[in-house]
């Protein structure tokens, strides 16, 4: 398996996307973009926990509905939520995806829709429809890229890679891109992710390889602890590689694809977690001897969602009291005598107490752009990682000017 | 009924209070209170729901317990919390409280014990001896006053009052001071309060009366969603007014002094928020319509606890679709195209969308130091009051350079 970070969606042979202006985002930034394969793939989909679901969302669900799973590509812009704009947005969001497919002569109900941006606005159509003939004119001409770039908002960074591996010795190649910065949390919070690949998974066995690689990942990040109603993730598989079909968790080629999806997905909730907005600092809050895998995650959510662990660390300040406080109200039933701490391999607390280890010491673990953080239960034999960023100036600033 | 803002716990007849520095901090301001009243009070207490509790919360909960609720006073310290420090923790709170009744002259276990500040470091607790000591001086010459400076720790204002009010025609005074800065939360967390009366109440009945004054109003304040270890209410009732015996809900007194009661719980609810660490606005969250007080609290808590929604206030942004998506994620079943939300009197959204008002006129609504946001879910006929305050640079600031 081979990590190419420079690669995206269109990485994968088969698979083209391009992303331009057509004027949501007053920046003149890219704000609309389209991944096209060139024959129809599986699909499938995980979406925001949220009660209040966007437009694209229901759109989405209902697409992969009726086609069966089977799609041609994703029409996706930034700028603009479509989010609590009632039955207007939901029409909006019907209109993009046909305009689509219209445009690019698909069939109907082969397009699925993202959304990321702005709420309560009704989307500006009429330049998607615009922007949309001029994407046909830029793949007409050849062109591609920036896909990962129509997607950002207050992101500071494209992200997107593709994994190589090969599934029953037949070369195959998965594609992603996404973004994601504030708003993020667990359970699928304000993140919008796309996977393309060539390897051949049948429609169901591609949403359960998904929901168990987006558990393991993007359940287990967090910026601010805020979701959003348009948290999406998204595969596409065209199975043009020639690679036998998986269509089961049995299928000799589970586990090679399982692992590619798992590896890109930890990569974007990593490249996630790295772009919080006004992140300094990606740590990891690994949580072992809970006596359950949900234990675990309940004791790693709280300490990552605290204001006042989030802001020590932007203050590189070992202050692991406020750590064991969020354990304290975890909901767990923790016993405070039993708890280590470690900030990278320098243990903080033992049994509860301060370890004795000076905290200047401590503090040195803290000077890094990537920390570790170690929190011990002894109270039992699961674990989990999860991963979050520090709360900075900066996070007020993006956060009280941006209107989202 | 009449409340004095400059009035304290020692206003009522009978107690007197006095806070110096012992050097806990470095500062050299007050750091250390005894609160002492002439005679033997019923007493009572509500803790925090941590599972972390610190070592004054645990010796207050124990002295509760074994005297019957009938104590003396208070001996409260800023600067070090005493919590996460073991065994020699809990020595040192039993050795603060023996002291104290020591110098002052006091039977066993009378003395209840305050601590907050750091976590995790030793109380100094020769300074502390020493402290009491001048404190007897204190008191002999006369002197008061500081008792709630003395609770300060990144607080800005003192925070105290008194009501008076008559009991079946008797005059009687209710005195109150508090502490509560950051890791302000619901269920009491962060926060030291201590409140006096010369009305007679039996231990039962002023635990009664005060766990449900403490679920009205401070456990429905939030400043960043944090819990600590030491969150504290303590009330002290000497009887000495002469005012008939309240020793049941039924008792004739009783709806009097639970309304002065709950008169200074909300002063100093209301006092703890608007001191929020950096905060610029004091914000209080109505929810109507729902199904019940709980689904009610849970909206209100998971809007009051949204960072996105706190920095979005201190920008004085009216940014409804970051309150529709906590609404959203609160875990409960809201029916998101019944929403209403209103900035002070002005509608933002109506049921689920955009309301057609201006969001200049919106905007104009947080320009106020005061802010009333109301949600009305159009769910039921349940309904709440939530306060909280604004994120802001400065919040960031005090916590990332401030060792809890």
């Amino acid at each position: 398996m081979e990590i190419i970070d420079t690669a995206s969606v269109d990485s994968v042979p088969g698979f083209r996307a391009l992303g331009l202006s057509c004027g949501i985002k007053q920046s003149g930034e890219p704000d609309l973009g389209v991944v096209l394969c060139e024959r129809l793939c599986n699909a499938a989909g995980v979406f925001t926990t949220n009660r209040v679901q966007a437009a694209p969302v229901l759109v989405c669900k209902r697409i992969l509905k009726s086609s069966a799973g089977m799609v041609r590509g994703v029409v996706a812009n930034s700028g603009n939520a479509n989010a609590c704009t009632g039955e207007q947005g939901m029409r909006h969001a019907v209109e993009t995806a046909a305009e689509a497919e219209r445009v690019f002569g698909l069939e109907n109900s082969s397009m699925l829709v993202l959304s990321t941006g702005i709420i309560g606005e009704p989307l500006p159509v009429d330049r998607i429809k615009a922007g949309l003939v001029k994407l046909r004119e830029g793949f007409n001409a050849q062109k591609g890229g920036s896909f990962a770039r129509a997607l950002m908002t207050t992101d500071t960074r494209e992200k997107s890679l593709a994994v190589k591996f090969e599934i029953q010795g037949v070369p195959v190649t998965l594609g992603a891109a996404a973004k994601g910065s504030g708003m993020i949390h667990p359970n699928m919070a304000t993140m919008l992710v796309l996977f393309t690949t060539d390897a051949a998974v049948s429609s169901p066995c591609l949403a359960l390889a998904l929901r168990r690689a987006a558990e393991r990942t993007f359940n287990m990040i967090s910026v601010d602890g805020d979701c959003s109603p348009n948290d999406s993730v998204l595969i596409l598989a065209s199975g043009a590689s020639g690679a036998p079909l998986i269509d089961s968790e049995s299928s000799p080629g589970f586990e090679a694809f399982y692992s590619a999806l798992l590896a890109a997905a930890t990569g974007m909730a990593r490249a996630i977690v790295a772009d919080g907005e006004g992140a300094t600092k990606l740590v990891e809050i690994r949580v072992n001897g809970a006596d359950s895998f949900d234990s675990a995650s309940k004791v790693a959510r709280a300490v990552a969602n605290s204001p006042l662990v989030k802001t020590a660390l932007f203050g590189e300040d070992p202050n692991w009291g406020r750590i064991v406080c969020a354990i304290g109200y975890s909901g767990v039933p923790v016993d405070p005598d039993k708890i280590d701490i470690f900030f990278g391999d320098t243990q903080a607390v033992k049994r509860g107490a301060p370890s004795g280890v000076p905290p200047g010491q401590c503090a040195s673990r803290l000077k890094k752009r990537e920390i570790l953080l170690r929190i011990d239960l002894n109270q039992g034999g699961s674990s989990c990682s999860f991963w979050t960023c520090d709360f900075s100036y900066d996070y007020v600033r993006i956060n009280a000017e941006y209107h989202t």
